[in-house]
């Protein structure tokens, strides 16, 4: 059965996949999991419908079938779990790169989160500038622990795992901050992650539904 | 195998099990693991034999035999899984429980720290008072949604699950803002999972730490 995911009818970033349904695209692309994508307004995204497949009003969603998911890291954890490629085999191991998903979600995005959205929330407000240092030292402190964990391997904990493929999203969300250049061993990491075939296919084809809606 | 985790040697709410082993504790008690617990001071968790445990320097860990975890909610997930009572038997209810395992920790909990550690990070700043009707804000809007979506059921999907379980100790964190208050269902359902026998357990057994620690 073709799973249907969710996701923005306009890219507020226009084409550069920053938004999640990237992520799910590429997990999908991954374990070769075909895949078919609604769109929905940022309208559309608040009202019942939507609501109901999604209680926080968000996309991506994920339906297959008789089931429907929301949040990113459930919808990835579970393609991972029934496919093969985004988990290793031994339990032990398919444990850690689930830590790596809620460690990628939970610890490193959120200053990274933070640092972004008061640009839109606070902008124009007087503390502004002010406050820079201390939202650019929150994402440093975690993009130091990061680094010295990484060192210089290749992935966060042996092969290439969901734990990685979220990692390296969130990561791409510093891009044009500079943040990431400071460490040049994350910096080899999402250039990694960047030249995974399967990582190409989910970009162009998100980028293709923002140069199909900007030449309409 | 009694697994071992990691805990404040020094609670900083005093023994309120607001602390994230707290939830690890809780979702032992609940399906009848017993567990040892281990103290880790402020000075150790940033250091090298802990961040080899958890790379970012926090509490709780989870070792079990060759086994080593970091991040809450890939620890009670893990215990989740090879154990009855924290996650539906049917499949599709399962992965919806996990859904409500990363809605807690990624889409509820992120703006209700923000709020809470702006005290401790800006508290001394011109801004501080200004900023607050905004945080407020952004808690409010994910507490409306997820008020909506509970209505008047006992779980967010079901059976109590281990969703509920980190749900509840997320909204606990609002405890003396009021603002849980506002919502009488989600305050009923914070009452409900408080008033189970494990959650009881769990908080007995981290305020004994904190009751010991100031009679020494």
């Amino acid at each position: 059965m073709t799973p249907t995911i969710t996701a923005f009818e306009s890219s507020p970033d226009r084409g550069r996949g920053l938004a999640r349904d990237m992520r799910v695209r590429w997990a999908l692309e991954e374990v070769g999991q075909p895949y078919e994508v609604r769109f929905v307004s940022f309208r559309e995204m608040k009202e019942p419908p939507h609501l109901a497949l999604h209680p926080f009003g968000q996309i991506p969603t994920y339906e297959e079938g008789d089931l429907a998911l929301f949040e990113t890291g459930a919808i990835i954890l579970h393609i991972a779990q029934r496919h093969t490629g985004l988990l290793p085999q031994d339990a032990n191991a398919r444990a850690r790169a689930t830590a790596w998903i809620f460690a990628a979600l939970n610890t490193v995005e959120p200053p990274i989160v933070e640092r972004e959205q008061t640009r839109y929330a606070e902008g124009d407000k007087p503390w502004h500038e002010a406050r820079r240092p201390l939202l650019d030292g929150r994402v440093r402190r975690r993009l130091d622990q990061l680094s010295s964990r990484l060192g210089d391997a290749d992935w966060l904990d042996g092969e290439f795992s969901a734990g990685d493929l979220l990692m390296v999203t969130v990561l791409r969300r510093l891009e044009g901050s500079g943040i990431v250049e400071e460490y040049p061993n994350l910096s080899a990491y999402v250039a990694r992650g960047q030249a995974r075939p399967a990582y190409k296919r989910a970009f162009d084809a998100q980028l293709a539904v923002f140069t199909a809606a900007s030449s309409r």
